[in-house]
Parts: structure tokens; sequence; C-alpha cells
């Protein structure tokens, strides 16, 4: 295993274009939005435990969770962009969580306050740990942001009583919680305090999961109900739907709730890093493999059906109905992040990338203040979703929700997303996306400064420079290492220059190609990855994909949207031939690259009255504009398809 | 208006064919099964009102209606073919319904067993008033069928009961039932008694229908509950679920639960003839308009969606997802035919005969044991249908439901099929349907026998004769009378013959010939329906069936199913040209005629790993087998498919 160390969000920079745009709404618009919704539902309030029986914004179990993404969100945000007012909000927000945590460490607004003697009576159900991790990711990034030890000191006090209260030991419970998320906070959490009590307990939750007798089970019949009450629809064995069935390392298919199944596959790999687990990392392979390989959408998103926001069978990708929740998409870029930081591979970047670019950017609107929850393929239009409470209508953004879990996830990953472009490792440097940014190996003594408009145009130009440090007045002169480029998986063709040479025929290997050199400083490297119009196409066992062809330019997939047409997107088809133009639209939906051809409108118009004829509707050649998916639902409400009829 | 009588089913004897073995097996197979059904879940001894808390089998609100749909189909066999076995049995369970019932004449087994307090409480959700109304129409059937007036006793007393408490004076209740039923059984209870206040109480109770203030928001406040708790999907205007969202004569289009609006429907046409109401009767054109010009399938089923038993928004016909109640496809026989009886028009046949050959006839299996509840025109074969618990899989034929409606709604109407086939007016007999059958016009003084083998067949002869009656030794030469002879919508060629002379140019008039002349005993009339294989395609507004086409010859549609190919079926495409060839199998599935031609097969097996790639799919050349969409899944289990890819 290679174990690449990423290179941290604070010492990148995004410089312009794509995510720097998204960052800076991020912290203007969406990361103050969150506050106020946080704030008027009741989650703040919830904090200071003086909700009364028939008072309003009862607290909920979920509640703490999104007020730590947001924590989280803003510590990462102050990191790179100091802001008093930021800061003073988040500070009064840790004030509440340290005054609220009992004495033994326990800390949880909805138990304390509403449920008191529940406590650690319903793992499968009620979140207490879910809850308790996102405190511990939030504790370690504003502690990483700040160098403020408050909320790191609450939440480490948090983990030694869970630390207690859970364990093999007698007395102690051998429990974990039905939503995965603490495994992989108390990585963190070891990560920032080098504590191993923590990193083994996150092994214990991992290792207990699927144990016979079951704990599920065990507590069910202790709270007095009847163990086999629950029912999860789509589960293939019991416990399916947690990823409990059976022990982690047999896991042979990804399985259940979405989002559950993605936090645990990440601590999955970092235990596998950590422990130097074979038999896990060869499970992550095995799950990686079945989720790319038959469950994944051409957006980056997992997890088809809303019956239990998750997989349901291979191949099923329904686009209408397609549930693709942002923070399963989310969770599958930080589970292809770690499994490229342990074994190198550019084919999980390919997966990453994917879905940053569709699935999950798609998450938020342009304002930063409206969120997909689910992300749905196609939206009817035509005037039909306006009186329809069915899975076909009322498909758009919303300002918050009940259970508001993606927006402070959105905010919380594109507040750091400059963690995901660059990686070191003994080998030299990587660099894994291209962006407009600044970059500083401070351990390499390495400045790399990339200039693109990537995603809209596939020129990449790296200047490499080597800063000053300490009392040196100039750095040095020349350093050697390897520098390796990702070639990205949808990339056919592409060429690379150093001070304007042609590099002859760099070596592709696992998704990179690696320069080496004794470089000098200004050194310029110029990568040019062709990036024309594809059409995609899906394989045949995805039945709802049979027919129907999507485009796709870069990492960028395209959709139809009303808007653009005078017509119901769902009568456009294109052909299998016919040359696509693009045109860069500077002032359209924050600057975007649009593609149009030509195309077939089956005309319902021209089709007289009744259902069914013994002839094909008549078609009529049109053109059709199409725009990047993930800026979609940001004008006039309307029908969507990302895959369209072919002919 | 026609006002044309139905000749009643008692007067048509089926012969050979379709409908004849479907009888045979319903008589045979079906009637004895869903007897120890009813028996083996308790149903009957629910009628003995002896049920004690803790006892397995606890009555069912809806209980009642089951056994009274098996008792109308009993009788209805029992007119036809007289057999003391099953007439024992009908007699046994009359006797208990007679026992049970109380001194004021009410009766359910469900309220005064179980919930004798709640009495006319809930008329919005407890089917008190439906239960009432199917048991009318045992009664009435019963009476006709035997002559015995037990039953009709039983329930004149509780249709009495009823008029004394629901009406407008004061002290009555002026409610309706949530679940439409009663309103047809009290036209026919007036048609078998002649007492003019069952055809009032109908009418009222269609009138009282969405008049403000709502009876179901009273009742639900008289409940102590809050009346807007209730939620319905899908539905437009409150209520809408319920077709109580307005006044009958006011409601623009189908809406809500798919049989209930049916059974609503049947009696506002009910009512239009019997009170020669023109309001009525143009809602009635306005909602088949409604109903069949935007959402009814291509095998005669409505209701499209699970969520709501109904109907969704207009041309949204999902084939995998496809709900199409049996008791809904049956409904939709019954309005047509009486909106054929009060116009004469043959395109209320054309929807009638669609739903008997399609999606009323696959509602049974061929061993007349197991039913569907849904009918889909799609199901996911290929093994995936093996392990979720979702719309796309595990759609078989089941042996019974726990509400289970559809199987004795299907015994009724086969054991009534007859009552269908032929009709007469003032202006003379009339065809509707083509079946090997004999029919005696007693009236008319005529006797017509059909042979055919319909609907394998387009030809038709129809012998005249003229029975003896009375004393008489023989029958007269000569009647003179107008024959009219239905013209299938999907017929587009026909030629009709007298005694071997072809008539020249027969005028169509609203979808029949009329044959006029003194015909003599022994005329024979010779029809050639014209029945070549055809393929369908679909309006281009539903969006499920766009790039898609379906075969149809003659008033059958037909579909793939997964038995007769190598392959899953969804990944079969036909050419919009090439020659099909049809072929009959006397020994397949009850004799069928099979549609065969050439194919293209997407291969999931050449595609290799990966969901997507730049090219589409390889294909290969292979044949498809198409059967009768009626008689899938009646062998090994696997996929089908109605809608098939096109190229």
């Amino acid at each position: 295993m290679k174990n690449l160390a990423p290179l941290p969000f604070t010492a990148v920079a995004l410089t312009e274009g794509f995510w720097k745009s998204r960052q800076e709404v991020n912290r203007k618009a969406t990361l103050p939005a969150e506050y106020r919704q946080c704030d008027e539902t009741g989650r703040l309030a919830a904090l200071d435990l003086a909700w009364k029986p028939g008072a309003p914004n009862k607290p909920h179990p979920f509640w703490d969770s999104d007020t730590a993404k947001w924590l989280e969100a803003a510590s990462y945000s102050l990191a790179t962009h100091p802001d008093a007012a930021l800061e003073g909000l988040v500070d009064g927000v840790i004030r509440r969580l340290e005054k609220a945590q009992m004495e033994d460490g326990y800390l949880n607004s909805y138990f304390q306050n509403v449920a008191p003697e529940k406590r650690w009576t319903n793992l499968r159900d009620q979140h207490e740990l879910y809850c308790a991790g996102h405190l511990m990711e939030a504790a370690v990034a504003h502690f990483r942001a700040t160098g403020k030890a408050t909320l790191l000191g609450v939440m480490r006090r948090f983990a030694d009583h869970i630390d207690r209260v859970f364990g093999p030991k007698p007395g102690q419970k051998r429990g974990y919680c039905g939503h995965e998320e603490i495994e992989l906070a108390l990585v963190k959490l070891h990560g920032a305090t080098g504590e191993k009590r923590y990193l083994d307990l996150a092994k214990f939750f991992v290792d207990e999961r699927g144990r016979r007798p079951h704990y599920f089970e065990e507590e069910a019949k202790a709270r007095g109900e009847d163990p086999g009450a629950r029912h999860r629809s789509h589960e293939r064995e019991p416990f399916g739907y947690y990823q409990a069935g059976r022990p982690a390392r047999d896991l042979m298919r990804v399985e259940g709730h979405a989002v559950r199944a993605m936090y645990l596959y990440c601590a999955m790999a970092d235990l596998a890093r950590e422990y130097g687990d074979r038999a896990l990392f060869a499970a992550c392979v095995r799950l990686w493999r079945h989720a790319t390989e038959k469950n994944l959408y051409l957006t980056g998103g997992i997890g088809s059906s809303k019956a239990n926001e998750g997989f349901t069978f291979d191949y099923d990708l329904p686009n209408e109905t397609a549930y693709a929740e942002t923070c399963a998409n989310i969770g599958l870029t930080f589970w292809a992040h770690r499994m490229f930081a342990l074994t190198g591979g550019g084919s999980y970047l390919d997966v990453m990338e994917r879905a940053l670019y569709n699935g999950v950017a798609s998450g938020v609107s342009l304002d930063g203040r409206h969120f997909f929850y689910d992300n749905k393929l196609a939206a009817l239009g035509g005037g039909r979703d306006q009186h329809v409470d069915g899975a076909a209508g009322k498909h758009h953004r919303r300002d918050w929700f009940g259970c508001s879990c993606c927006p402070p996830n959105v905010a919380r990953l594109f507040a750091s997303l400059g963690g995901y472009l660059y990686a070191s490792g003994k080998d030299g440097l990587y660099v894994n996306l291209y962006a407009d940014s600044r970059a500083l190996f401070a351990e390499q003594g390495v400045l790399l400064t990339q200039k693109t408009r990537y995603p809209w145009d596939g020129e990449v130009t790296l200047e490499i420079s080597f800063p000053k440090s300490g009392g040196q007045t100039k750095g040095p002169s020349f350093r050697a290492f390897k520098l390796h480029l990702r070639i990205p998986g949808w990339c056919r063709s592409f060429s690379v220059k150093v001070n304007g040479m042609k590099v002859a025929g760099p070596k592709l290997v696992d998704g990179f190609i690696a320069l080496e050199r004794p470089w000098k400083a200004g050194d310029r490297v110029t990568l040019d990855l062709a990036m024309p119009v594809e059409r995609v196409y899906c394989h045949p066992s995805v039945r709802q994909n049979l027919g129907r062809v999507a485009l796709q330019r870069g990492p960028v997939v395209y959709c139809l949207e009303e808007v653009d047409h005078k017509a119901p997107v769902q009568n456009l088809s294109i052909p299998d031939t016919g040359k696509l133009r693009t045109a860069w639209k500077p002032k359209l939906l924050g600057g975007i690259v649009v593609i149009q051809g030509p195309a077939q409108y089956s005309s319902p118009e021209t089709w007289g009255k009744g259902l069914y004829q013994p002839t094909a509707p008549k078609t009529h050649p049109t053109t059709f504009t199409a725009i990047p998916y993930c800026v979609w639902d940001n004008r006039k409400k309307g029908g969507m398809t990302v895959w369209i009829e072919r002919g």
C-alpha cells in the first residue's frame, strides 16, 4: 500500500474557477444561512437543555449532528479565511456545548433534555454515537483551524466516557451505532490527540458489527420489544440496512442505507491503514468494485431507492425516482479519497471526481441557500410537476429539511475542498484534481501554482517554485522529485510539455504519469487533456437506460433542462452521430460550457386523440442545448433529464 | 339515449372457446377454492358473531364484501349450471347471514362483533355501506338465479334500515360511503323488487357526495379527530381520493382510488338512465373521455399508482410499477357496459373488450386458483426478482390476499360473462362481443347461434333461428328485424356475407353495421374481421413508452415472457418493420396464438466491466416469441414486458 498523505486543505488555496466560486458562495451565503436555520429551528437552543414538554422546537435525536457539521464547516472556513464574526458564532455554539456536557462527559441535547432514562438503550435507531462522532469531527476541525482546545477537550471527555461505557470488558456494552460515523471520527480524534485508545475504540466498533448474538436484537429485547418487529425493505439479510448482517471483513456487497455504508467503509479504510489490516482492505476493495461497477449513477450518485435511502439490487438505477442522497454522494467522495490515499490508484479519483462535479455539486444551488436531499437524474416538467405528491414531481431544492443532514455536509466538504487536490508520498508529489490553485508542500519545500480553466477546458499549467523558509533570503535553485499528474479516466488523449518541450510517451501507471527530474524554480509543466463531448452509453443490464444516451465532457455530466427548450425534454431524442458543438457562456449559471446539437422532437401535439395508434409518433428535427447537470434547477422550474432517448 | 337492454347472461350459453373455458375453470376451480379461503380465513365464521378478543381470525371491516362477492358469483353459476352441492354451500352462508341480522335490520359481522358502539361513525374509512352494497348485489343475484327470496328479504330489511338512518330529513344522517358500491347495488335492488325508495336512496347517496359542510369532516370532528389529519397522496383537491371533493355532476376528471371511482361512475350511469338525468350523463361522458384518452393502459388497466390504488396525473402510465388493480379493470368493464347500454356506442365496447381480454383475464391464473391484485405491464426477471421487496420484483399471482377483493370479483364477472355479449333495443338486436355462444332473445323470438374461434380468428358465423314457444309445433318462417354487428375499433378491414352473398358497403355507424331484412330461419351471417398482428405505439406524452412498441392482434395484447427467451426480455428490441408470423399453439397455455419475429438482443454479456462506455451496447440478431399478456406467469417464473424497445 502506498499510504499517500493528502495535502491538507490549509496548504492549498483555490485561486479561480469552479471550486473557488463554490467555496466563496459556501462561505458567504451557505454558512450564514445554515447558522440561521440551526438557530431558528431550535437546534442551538436545544443545547441549553431548557425545552419543556408542550413547547415548540422539541429537540430531535439527529439535531446535534446538524449543528456539529455546521461547526466543522465553519471551522474549516476560519482556517482559510479568518473572520471574527464567524469565529464569534462558533465560539458561542461551543460555549453552549461545553455548558451542556454532563459531569461524566455525556453530551446529547435530545437525550439529556427529552429522554434521559433512555441513554444508550437504542443504539440501532437513535443516532447517539452518530451525533457524538460528528461533534468529534467538529472538535478536531476547530482545534486544527484555531488552535483553541475547548471543544476538543469537551469531545475528549465524551470520547473517554464512551470508551468506558463500550468495550469487551465485563460491565461494558458490546454495542455499536445503527448509523456509522463515530468510527471514522475516532480515527480523526486519535490523529489530533495521539490517544491510541480512540483508535482502538474505533476498531472495536467496527469489529463488533454483525457479531452474534446480535446486539440490536439483545437491546431490543432489553427494551421489551420484539426484535423481529423492525422491517427494512430491500434487505438481503437481517440488519443489512445497517451493514450489520455480518462482520465487516465478510461484507460481500454494498447494501442498505447508503450514507451509513459509506461512513463505515471510510472507517474500514482508515483502520486498514492504521493497523495494516489486509482483511479490512480486501473487504474495502471488494465493496468498492461492487459499488462502482454495478450501483453507481453516471452522476456519481449512489443509493437508488428512497424506501431504504440506499441500495436495492445490481444495475437498478432508476432516473426519475433516483435517491442518490447528497450525503451518500459526499460519503462516496470521502471513501474514494481514502482508497486513493491507501493505494495511489487513479481510478478511485475518477469516481471521486465524477461525484464532486455532478452528484455532489448538484446538492446546493448557485446562490448557496437551497439544497437537494435526493439528486434525481430526471424530473417531469410541462406543468405536470405541480400537483403531484409523488416521485415524479415537486423535485426542487429547498432551504432546509426536518432531517437536514445534507446542507451542512456540503458546507463542510466545500470549505475543505482544497484537501482533495494534492497528495504526497515516498515517491513524490501527486496532483489529483485540476483546479486553479496554489499548493504548498511544506515538507518537500515545493510550491505548485496551478493555472487552468478546468473543468471547462483541459489545459493545465503547473509552475514550480521553492518558497523561502526560515531565515533564507531565497529558495534553493534545484530540487529533484517525481511529479505525478493524474490522467482522468474520461480522457482518451493527452500531451504534456515541460517548459514548452513535449515529453515523449509518458507512461500511464494506475491513472498517473510521473515526471522525474531535478526541477528548478520557474519550471512550467503544461498538460493538455483532450476534452471533446462524448456520448455515453450505459450497461445493458440497467434497464432504465436501454435505448438512451447521455452527454459528458471532461468530468462534467450534462442534462437537458426544460427552460432551454420549448418542449418537454423527455420528448427529445438525439442521434448517435452528428456533430455536437460547445459554447462558453460566461453569463449563464455562473459561467458554463453548454453543448448543442441536432435532436428529434416526438411531438404530442401532432398525435391526435387517443393513447394508442398503429403508427409511430411523428418526429420533427430540432436542436438541443445541454447544461451541466450540477447547475440544473437554478432557473425557471421545469423538467430535466440526464439520459436522453437515442434516435 | 338508446337505452339498450343487455341480454341477461341466463339467456346466453357460452359454447366453446376462450370465455367458455375461463368460465368452466371459474366454476370448477375458482368457486370451490374461494369458498375454502373464505372458510379457512374466518370470513364465514365471522358471520356467527362469536369471535372473542385474543382469538385468531379477528373479523375485518371488509370481510363481508368478500363473502358477498363469492355468494354473487356462486349464484350466477347456479343460474347457468345447477349444482346441488354448490347450492348447499350457498344456502349455508345465507342461513348464517340471516341469523346474524339484527332486529333492526343491521348486518355487518365486524361491527356487530368487534365494534358495536362504532356503527355508522366512520363512513369515510370503514366500508360499512360498501359491504352492505355487495350483499345486496349477492341477494339480487341469488334471487334471480334460484327464485329463493331469503337473502333478498334479509337485504331488503337492511336496505330499509339504511333508508331510515340515511336521508335529508331531520334526525337522519346525510352521509355516504367512502368506498362507493351501495349506490349501484341499490339500483339493482330496485330492479329486483320494484321498490322506488331504493332507487331514491341511491340517488341520495350520489347527490350528497361532496356537499359542504363536508360529511367526512363533520363525522371526523364527531369522533374527536382532526378532520385535516387524513392525508391522501395524489389528491388534487381534498377528498378527491373518494371522488367526494365536489358534487358528482361537477366532476371534471377521474381521480383518486380507481375501484371507488368506477363503482361511482357505474351508479351515475345507472341513475342517468333511471332518471333521465342529463347532467349525470354529461359528467359520465366527460369522465369517460378523461379516463380512456389519458389514463388507460393498453391492457385496459386503470389506476397507475399503488400509493393511492388509483390515478395520478394524465399520461402517467408506468409499466413496472403499474397498479391496474384487477377490481379497477373489472369496474371499468362494468362502467363501459353501462355506457354502451345508454348510448349504443361501440367505442365503449372497444374499451370493455380491451379490459376483458387483457387486464381482467390476467387477474386469474389458468388453473383458476391464483390471482393478481395488481396487473403490471413489466416485471423484472433474470433471477433479479428473488430478493427484492419492491415494485420491480416478486410479482406473481397469489392464492389469496388479506384484503381479497379481486379474486371473487373475477369470479362473479366470469360467471355472468354471457351478459356482456348481446343486447337489444327498439332498433333491433346487437352483437357486442364475438364468442362461440347461443343467445335467446325471448322477447323477439330469435335464437342466434354464434360460431367463432375469436379472439384467435376473426371469422364469425351467426345462424338465425326462431325457437318454438308455447304450444307451437314450429317457429315462424320469417321475422323482420335489424341485426347490429359490432366492428371492433381495432379492426381496419372487414367483410360481411348473408347466406354466402357479400353485403355491399354496410355503413359503419357508431361502431356497428346494421343488417335489416326479413330474416328466415337458417339464415347465416358471416363476418370476417381482418386480424393481422399490429405494432402499437403510445402517445408521446406517456414518457414511460417513448421509444417503445407493443404488439396486438385483434383485441389481444401481447407480451414477451422470459421463459420463451434465453435472455432478459428487457434487452430485446424489435424493429418497426419486418414480417411478424403467427402460429396457433393448441397445447400451449390452454391454446393460444403466438407471435414470432426478428429481434435484436442488447447483450450484457459482451459489454465488459464498468457501467458506462462511449460506445453503444452491441446488439445481436435473434427472434422473439410473444404470448397473450393475459396468460403470462403461468409457467416458470421470470420477467415480462408488454412495451418493447424499438430498434
